[in-house]
Formats: C-alpha cells, sequence, structure tokens
C-alpha cells in the first residue's frame, strides 16, 4: 500500500472522467472501495460489471465514512448535488471535482455547503476523448495531461495535498491557479474556439446553397470545425457555467474581427498581412514548442 | 499522343500548382514542349532541372505560337501579367488560370484583354499541400481534387471543352458554376474559416497572459487554428481579391456570433443547444458523407 491511500472513494457521475479516474486510482493502488453514484441505474451496473467500481450507491449513503468524494457529473449539476451531499457530509471527508469551469463550482458549491465548503478542493483535469461512458474510460486517461488545482482559501493545506496527490497518482501534473484565471484561460482557448465553430458551421448549414458549399468544403474547413461536432448538451452547460469570461472573450473576438473586416473593407492588404503573419508566427511557435514537449502532432 | 494535345504549354508561375501541373500534363502524355514564366531566375532553373519544364522564357516569348498559357502566379499579379501578355497573345491560343478567386480575376482579365478576353477560360482547381514551391510539385496532386470552371459568356465552347479536358488529364473532376456562385461557396468554406482562425490566434497572442493561455491550449485549439499557419500574403491578397463575397460571409458571421452571444447573456441554455445541436448534426453528416465518399478522415 502507498504512503497515500484513500480507503472509500466516492465517484459522483462514473463516465469517461469519473470511470478513468476510479481505473486509475485502483491501478495506482491508492482506492480502497469505489462507491460509484449515478443517475443511470443500468449505466452504474455497467461500471460494477466491467470492475471500474466496487458497488454502487445513492449519495447519501456512499457519503457514510467516505474519504473522498469526486463529482464528476456536468457542473450545471453542481448546486444540487452539493445541497443533497451537505447533510451528509463527514467532518473527515474531502471533496473535489473535475468540472471544466471553476467559479461558477465555487459559487456553487459555497452556497450549497455553507462552512463546510473548508472541504471541498476545485479542480479541472485537462482530458478527454472523442467517445463518452463508462465504456470509454481508460486508466491511463489523465497520463502526461494537465490537472488544474484552484484551491480555496477555506481549504487546509493537507486537503489541497491529498487532492494533488491523488491526481498525481493519476498520473497529472498539477497546476494551480486562481479560478478567475481558470476561467479566463480556457475560455480563451478552449470555450471561444467551440462557440466560433458552432457558429461558422450554423451559418454554412443554414445558406441557402448549404449542399454546394458543404460539397466544396475542404481540409481546412474540415478541421476548423471538427470541435462542433463535439456533444451540445456539454458546451451548452459550459457555456452558461462560464457566462461572464466567455462574454469577455467574445467581445474582445468581435473587435478583433470587426478589425480584420474594417481592413478588408479598406483593401488595406498590409494591415491584414500584420495580423495574419502575427498570428500565423504565433501558431507555428506554438506547434513547433509542443511537438518537442510532447512528441505530439503540430 | 491523345486526342487531346496541347503542343506548347506555357506555364505562369512554377511553383506548387504551376509545376504540379505541368508534371501532370506530361505524365499523360497531352503536353508538348512546357515553357516557364516567371520572376525568379533561380526558381525556373530548379524547375528545369527537375524536368518539371522544358525551358523557361519571358512571357512575350513563351506566348509566341502558345497553344496554351496557364496563369498559377498568385491572383493579385493576374491584371499585370494579362496586361503585358495581351499584345503577344495569338488568336490560337487558350488562357486559363488557377486562382482561388474568380470575380476579381475576370475583372483584371476583361480589363487587361479587351475583346481577346474571349480566348480567356477562368478556372480554379482546389487542390494544395503544406508545402510550396516546385520542389512540393506533384504530378498526382490533382488526381480525384475538384477543379471548378467558371466560363465566360465570351468563351467558345470548344475552348472550355479544351480547358475541361486538361484538367480531366491531370486526374480532376471538373465543376461548372458562375463566378459569383464561385466566390460565395468558397467565402464561406474557406476564405472566412481562414480569417476566423488567423483571428483567434491574434487575440490569445495578444493577451497580457498570452504564455498562460498557449500553454493550456489543447487539441480543439490545436485543430481550429492549424490554419492559421498559413502563408498571410496568400491569404492577405485571397481576402482582398474576394472582398465582396468575403465580406457578405464575415456580416453573416457577426450576426450568427451576436445571436449566441446574447443566448449566453440571457444564460438560455436552450436557445444555445438548438444551434449547437444543429451544428454538431450537421458537421457529423459531412464528415461521415465525406468519409465514406472519398475513404478519408472525418
Amino acid at each position: 500500500m502507498s504512503a497515500l491511500h484513500f480507503s472509500r472513494v466516492v465517484i459522483v457521475g462514473v463516465g469517461l472522467i469519473g470511470g478513468s479516474l476510479a481505473l486509475a486510482l485502483k491501478r495506482a493502488g491508492v482506492a480502497g472501495k469505489v462507491i460509484g453514484v449515478g443517475r443511470s441505474r443500468a449505466s452504474l451496473e455497467r461500471a460494477q460489471a466491467l470492475g471500474v467500481i466496487d458497488e454502487a450507491a445513492p449519495l447519501e449513503v456512499a457519503a457514510k465514512g467516505a474519504s473522498l468524494i469526486v463529482l464528476c457529473a456536468p457542473v450545471a449539476q453542481t448546486f444540487a448535488l452539493l445541497h443533497a451531499l451537505e447533510p451528509h457530509l463527514e467532518p473527515g471527508t474531502i471533496v473535489t471535482d473535475a468540472g471544466s469551469t471553476k467559479s461558477d463550482v465555487i459559487m456553487a458549491a459555497k452556497t450549497a455547503l455553507g462552512d463546510k465548503v473548508a472541504q471541498f478542493v476545485p479542480a479541472h483535469p485537462i482530458a478527454g476523448r472523442e467517445l463518452n461512458g463508462v465504456e470509454a474510460a481508460l486508466a491511463g486517461l489523465y497520463e502526461g495531461k494537465k490537472t488544474v488545482l484552484c484551491p480555496l482559501q477555506e481549504n487546509a493545506r493537507a486537503d489541497v495535498a491529498a487532492v494533488r496527490a491523488m491526481w498525481e497518482a493519476a498520473g497529472a501534473d498539477c497546476h494551480v491557479m486562481s479560478a478567475v484565471q481558470h476561467d479566463a484561460v480556457f475560455a480563451a482557448v478552449s470555450h471561444l474556439p467551440h462557440v466560433l465553430s458552432y457558429a461558422l458551421v450554423a451559418q454554412v448549414a443554414n445558406a441557402e446553397d448549404a449542399a454546394l458549399k458543404l460539397d466544396f468544403a475542404g481540409g481546412g474547413f474540415r478541421d476548423f470545425t471538427r470541435i462542433a461536432a463535439s456533444s451540445p448538451e456539454m458546451w451548452r452547460d459550459i457555456c452558461v457555467a462560464n457566462r461572464d469570461a466567455l462574454l469577455r472573450e467574445i467581445a474582445t473576438y468581435q473587435s478583433v474581427l470587426a478589425h480584420l473586416k474594417a481592413r478588408i473593407e479598406a483593401s488595406d492588404g498590409e494591415g491584414l498581412e500584420r495580423v495574419f503573419a502575427r498570428a500565423s508566427q504565433a501558431r507555428l511557435a506554438w506547434g513547433a514548442q509542443r511537438a518537442a514537449a510532447a512528441n505530439v502532432e503540430p
């Protein structure tokens, strides 16, 4: 047994993210019993049959004697889950989450948990697959991936350290930043591109000559719109959850686009090229750095 | 010798596009002598050394006795090239081009060639590689790719048929549409995505916390911004050349984005999901259709 050990781990939402974490903690030998909580009995039964969880239980039962409770359900459910958990949350239990947005999750946690929010350590593992559900869960999903921790002032240092150690046991590299910073970063590099990609596909698909346009769409369109095939429900929730940071990024983007439009209106090739060249250099440098760091596709 | 034969083919601009066409026509046995015209002596010498062209000559010399002249230089040079060609253009010569935009090319051709514009058959092969220059030229570049022809009212049917047959000999599937339709299609599915991708990278790279943001940018950002690594000079020219159609697409995009922004401002998850779901379905259907048709990556 490792020095790090959680005797009773509760995974709330046993899909790709929660299931992969359960498998990773089992593989690392840091989890005793793993209890799954979820809305779908069929899905919990599959998780148990696959050996992802040891048993299934309702949240209030699962919470009894839990060392660690990890929320892996969609972020929109955070308040309801923590509100239901609060009366059953014991003093020795650490609660954490895996949500893609943090300010709203923290707001929900403070409202739902009151003073017990000190036991809640917000986190966001940056990992995913194109597949969903517990069948897609992999013990290695978090290996070499980043996890962001956004500790609260109220958190005990030991609890933050335990959550960090848990993610490290799952193979992730942990980074600490404020929730505001986290939400601004992901609004810019993830949430905004999703909105922009959905918007382009909606525009082309709604055009009178949609069939002709799609017939001539090539590799550039394919890459630009790949993320527009993502789950509409998940991205709806993320957009609403990270509303403020995303609105700021959209407003900035509207200014950048208006600037480029004005350059095109003025047939100002030089002005356009300045922006394009800077972007092109930044993209090439990012790709090269990323490829060098991780030996992945630029 | 094939029934189709161009005894003297002039390629103006012997880079990836022009060089690949020269190689494809030679391989198909439909080209006699291939003459290269270009601004860089070194590049023409390389083209000759690689066997892409048989000889190099200035435009006015190359035009003498030419059966076919193909403009493969950047679209911004169309007027200057045709203006220089006009006094030397013989009645039996067909002129065509490979430009990514068509309305502006036709305008330039009408102004530069006057009555001789009847000899000019506008075309756009939809093919490319991430590499540029004659060294990247491939005889098979156009195989299975689409070429759009935008014939003029002034063109003789036989000349249009000859240009079509030339592209078919190079392996391309030919499609005929009006220049206005062509420019609208490519503004929507190619030029607009490039502008949007450049804009996002410019925004992230110009942010105060650019380094942090780029550090957490993942696979979605990578795919969305791949086209922002494209040549700034080429895309500057295309944006200016296809100004009117592109401005219409940008204006539509601004409306779509403003609509999504308003839905986010109102925390209207249902309204957002409607747009996202329609886009997601359209993108999945497009990917599946494309994969089925060409056995390529969705």
